[in-house]
């Protein structure tokens, strides 16, 4: 890690709109070493009254459905309304030299050198806090360097949704013609969190098929029971080549912000994945301290065993701890 | 409660399928005297053998849906088809008084005064290990007292479905026709949870209705992603009153039950439910210690208001107790 700044650097650094101290700040938080770790909450606190003021807005859709030139193309529609865009991408598999989606800028050629967007890979893993503690900062962070519109990238296929989900504001779910087949590489449950549907690739030869997606995807959410938000999750359709209906996508992202930021679920939901994250990091800081002793590590290995085996029963096993 | 019994007279009394003796047994692990809680934990660890021999069946669906007439007349059908049934109902409100769901034993008019079949009521409520743990451990009593198919019933409206679903083999939806309008009682995401979807009261001049509601419940479901288990989900309809789809619905589960086993899912799910069962106790009982300090509780209540005014970040926060 090049030379670390002060707090007063860093802060004045971001809210002055600097990319290059956000992108130390962001290289700070993510560094395990505990005096980084420091410096690095000291800066959260710092920046947490310059942060908030953006629409947070999870994206996701199995490879190949064409996540990267979606996002290319609706940053670049952002910008052009006003917008200053930062995509955070996370790679689930902890792995930055492997996953596609990491690392090659390239990928989103239009915004990657449009100086309105800020691109950056986020790092996730087994840390405390899981995976989206780190990425929940470096959104703070981007908000207090003035980008009033975030979106975390994420791959359709992992447990990283509902993690994604609990850090963003909106979330969506992109998806291709001919429903059914494609949504075997879709998580179970997934579906029912989105607060929207793009089929993409509604272009050339396709566009019949992606309207007739579209009526079919908008029935079966028809199905679904209403969410808290009391919003009803819209389905649109959009070609990146052809740049169209991004637009449409927008307008979704808007009419659901004012629907929510109405009723009050926009504040009540940011404050309650506040609340919930506080809780998870608690517990795991907890267990952490617990299993800090060798001998408690063993004794949990064992009776994880025994359970499995079913030689003993969860509660049992619970009992049988020697907490002292 | 009435005099307690020796390990010795539970295990035989159970074994032998004394329900007067079973019912003791539930009533002991339902306590929360410390004293028979060490009993009860003796007498789980104990019976464990005897247990795991049933078929265990969530069922669920909102008020009004003749969940308690589908659970009588199903009974009737498994107890013909030889089965020995045990029923136990789920308050989530935890106050046995209040909910029609529990004590009227004659809501079920056949399985009540039915010789091979067990109801009873079980205990939820704010204790270790959320609402459910003492109901798991009362599936392993009954299963040690004989019963091999274990119905467990709660409402669809709150949140103990997704733990009735971590302690149960097969979740069953119970669901009016009309589809659509009555989703509105049904909590988000339970739907993706069923295994199986019954509409019920497809009787009379509802028949027709019934059948449409089966053909758009089972489209609706054409576009949930596949479970984990590889089982598509299935809709039934059934009449309670003219005790017809019952075997249908049997049927159903025989399929499903031979299909989990075929592929392993059924034995995997029941290892991570106790394995996930045990993790949940044992951060409960991480954080019951933790807590049991008034300085500390006196701290997190500050902060849990300080994270959900956005003073401070739930990182900040977890960073600022003072562990020691």
């Amino acid at each position: 890690m090049s030379k670390l700044l002060s707090i007063t650097e860093y802060v004045n650094g971001i809210t002055s709109e600097n990319i290059s101290v956000l992108s130390k700040a962001i290289t700070l938080i993510e560094s395990r070493k505990v005096e980084h770790q420091e410096l690095a909450s000291q800066l959260i606190e710092t920046i947490l009254p310059f942060s908030g003021k953006s629409m947070r807005i999870g994206i996701t859709g199995v490879p190949g459905v064409g996540k990267s030139t979606f996002i290319d193309a609706f940053g670049i529609h952002l910008i052009n309304e006003h917008k200053k865009v930062a995509v955070l991408a996370i790679d689930p598999s902890s792995s930055i030299s492997k996953g596609s989606i990491l690392g090659d800028k390239t990928r989103m050629e239009n915004l990657s050198v449009h100086p309105k967007a800020f691109i950056r890979p986020t790092a996730s893993g087994g840390s405390l806090g899981g995976v989206t503690y780190k990425t929940k900062e470096t959104i703070l962070l981007c908000e207090a360097a003035g980008f009033d519109s975030i979106i975390v990238e994420t791959v359709g296929v992992g447990q990283s949704e509902t993690e994604v989900n609990s850090i963003t504001d909106f979330f969506l779910l992109l998806m291709l013609t001919g429903a059914g087949d494609e949504l075997q590489g879709i998580k179970r449950g997934i579906m029912e969190m989105a607060d929207g549907i793009v089929i993409t690739k509604a272009d050339g030869n396709n566009i019949n098929k992606a309207k007739s997606a579209r009526a079919e995807f908008a029935n079966a959410l028809h199905f679904f029971p209403p969410s808290e938000s009391g919003w009803i999750p819209e389905v649109k359709t959009c070609s990146a080549i052809e740049k169209t209906g991004m637009e449409d996508v927008l307008t979704m992202i808007d009419k659901y912000h004012r629907h929510t930021l109405k009723n009050g679920f926009f504040h009540e939901k940011r404050k309650n994945q506040n609340l919930i994250s506080f809780q998870k990091l608690l517990d795991e800081q907890l267990k952490k301290q617990f299993l800090s002793s060798q001998q408690i590590k063993n004794q949990i290995t064992e009776l994880n065993q025994k359970v499995e085996q079913g030689i003993i029963s969860p509660y049992g096993a619970v009992k049988s701890i020697n907490w002292s």
